[in-house]
């Protein structure tokens, strides 16, 4: 598969997986246009690679990004935003741009430094091997618990979009990193962050399979303009929606230690927020998730759960339904909870307020023993 | 067991259990004095126990407290509410107090009717039973999942405090609710409510197994001056300190599911609320929790967790100690944290946020595959 007009990139195997999978992969904006914005992790502790990439992203001008596997190259102190530094200085001495247009992404364990004799031998080697058809290998670089890379196009007349991501919040929860980037050929109008970031606000943040942010998220949106042809802002906003929306819906399909992907609906909220809030307050739930795990239609917690959220609500009026099965109005029992279905794999949730107009759905995983296991065993 | 002086109580097998244990039981306050006082779940779906009980209290005069496991009467509309009303009315028709002035507590599954007419044969057989010395049934009677009663006692001259409990938080999580009752026979000042509120929040409210609050959590605490002997503000904090103390601690080591009692003490907070909030928020961090089960000192995500809480903090410059061992200093890698060790059940964090001066204590347990368990199959 090949990157948007105007895009080359490459992967390669530098050798910090134990696995000897590829964990290393370099992607350039050749231009016409370099416009680059990103969003990222909202926790306090932000690994150097964010520390970074913030800095770099404020001009709009990404010229490249590099991505590593294998290390998160987070709390790792001065020494671990110098390595950063230098693996940016690096890309940029190599592919002749600077190194202030040059995006860094690291994902894997907290609390160590990066192996920089392998990463920067394995830079070199890619940089001079950049090519347009490198979709499906720099997917396949970003992964760590992935089971299959994640990948998602869009096209509109002569403009393509395509994007990759790993992880997922805490989705594939040992190593707790969301990554992905988003390139489109298309020329981008002055509103182009703005609604990058309301389409990673309605698409990567409303999948929440723990509530645990990581240090390293980073969600990167490229525009080239090879392509010749202009984006209209709507135009944009429906591209980005669908590559985004896919590659959320991939990250949940593909949660490790997961059997259920839960969708909870909320409905008639007095605002998108409240309904969010409410959706994710379920999200987090672990007595919730751990109940769906065991199939057991137990709307009490769901209940139980909404009433934690800080939201308006009236706590005697809402209604819940299980797969379609209205288990609860008013707050209180009605149709025979036996009557639920827990077959498929999708559980859907729908939760109505009764206090205004406004819903939102927030995306989740079951609390499972493998989520336990996985996440129990992982450094050591 | 003695209750304190001016209470007596009583349990009953009223068959709300399907393992035929006890289920049922009520205390009176036979006065001179007639203070109480509760603290209730923070949750806006609220039990109609709990609804009720809130009326009562308002006046801090409560005359007695009738208490069951086996049904939590929540998410039960407006019969639930009448269910409640009818028990509290049974009770003080009994016992010739008025019902407005007698406490209830429910604990089991939620969004089911209780049986009443098992409640109301329970509550006219125990009665005319009422007896000082059953303070060890009481505590029986409200188990759960609970493997223990929980039961705590202190003294000062001729006044007694005693305490019962049951749950925490979710800490018995399949139950998902605390209850408890503390009696003392001294005389109490104004401050009383006012000191208990404190307390609770100084220790019940320090433990948080996994976020989760109920729908029915009631603290209760009452006082019948019967000892003659008045307590000082000083006096009847202290006393209530040990007896709380005692009883949370008693719940967070008989938690079900968990392998590990965990510690966490955030030093040198801009204040002890932000303390609260870092150490709670990596009570809740179910990444932190289950590589705690695994054993895995695996302190990135301590920092991960703290850089998720409403608090001052400079992400730079966080030190952590895990059991003893330095693992991190200034945000970054120190001591071997191979040098971890997790054979013991207690697992000391140990945050210093070099902020402020404000120190703080919360207490959580592991995430483990029995917490998983046991919540995956509970009401089916």
């Amino acid at each position: 598969m090949k990157l948007p007009q105007g895009f080359v990139g490459a992967a390669c195997v530098a050798g910090l997986k134990s696995t000897g999978a590829l964990d290393l992969t370099l992607i350039e904006n050749t231009g016409p246009t370099f416009f680059g914005t990103a969003v990222f992790t909202s926790n306090k502790v932000i690994a150097a690679p964010v520390i970074w990439s913030k800095q770099v992203v404020k001009d709009q001008i990404v010229r490249a990004v590099v991505l590593n596997s294998g290390g998160a190259n987070a709390c790792t102190g001065p020494q671990g935003f110098a390595d950063t530094h230098a693996t940016a200085e690096l890309v940029g001495d190599l592919l002749e741009v600077s190194s202030g247009e040059v995006v860094v992404c690291s994902t894997g364990l907290i609390g160590e430094l990066l192996p920089m004799t392998k990463i920067e031998s394995g830079i070199r080697s890619i940089a001079s091997e950049l090519k347009s058809e490198s979709l499906q290998e720099c997917a396949q670089a970003i992964m760590t618990t992935d089971s299959v890379p994640k990948i998602a196009q869009a096209s509109l007349g002569k403009v393509e979009v395509a994007g990759i991501a790993k992880g997922a919040g805490m989705l594939a929860p040992a190593l707790a990193t969301m990554l992905s980037v988003v390139m489109t050929d298309g020329l981008v109008g002055s509103n182009a962050a703005e609604i990058f970031a309301q389409v990673t606000d309605r698409t990567y943040n409303r999948i929440d399979s723990d509530g645990c942010t990581s240090t390293n998220d980073t969600v990167l949106f490229m525009a080239s303009g090879a392509s010749g042809q202009t984006l209209s802002d709507s135009e944009l906003e429906d591209l980005l929606m669908k590559v985004c929306g896919s590659l959320a819906a991939q990250l949940i399909e593909d949660a490790e230690g997961s059997t259920k992907s839960v969708a909870i609906t909320v409905n008639n909220a007095v605002s998108e927020k409240d309904a969010v809030e409410v959706g994710r307050a379920c999200a987090r739930n672990n007595l919730l998730k751990a109940a769906i795990f065991g199939g057991d239609p137990n709307w009490g917690r769901v209940l139980a759960a909404v009433g934690t959220a800080d939201a308006h609500m009236d706590p005697l009026t809402i209604d819940v339904a299980l797969n379609g099965v209205q288990v609860c109005s008013n707050s209180a029992p009605d149709a025979d909870k036996s009557k639920v279905d827990f077959s498929n794999r999708l559980v859907e949730i729908v939760i109505d307020l009764k206090v205004g107009k406004a819903s939102a759905t927030v995306m989740t995983n079951d609390l499972s023993h493998d989520y336990v296991h996985e996440n129990s065993a992982y450094s050591t």
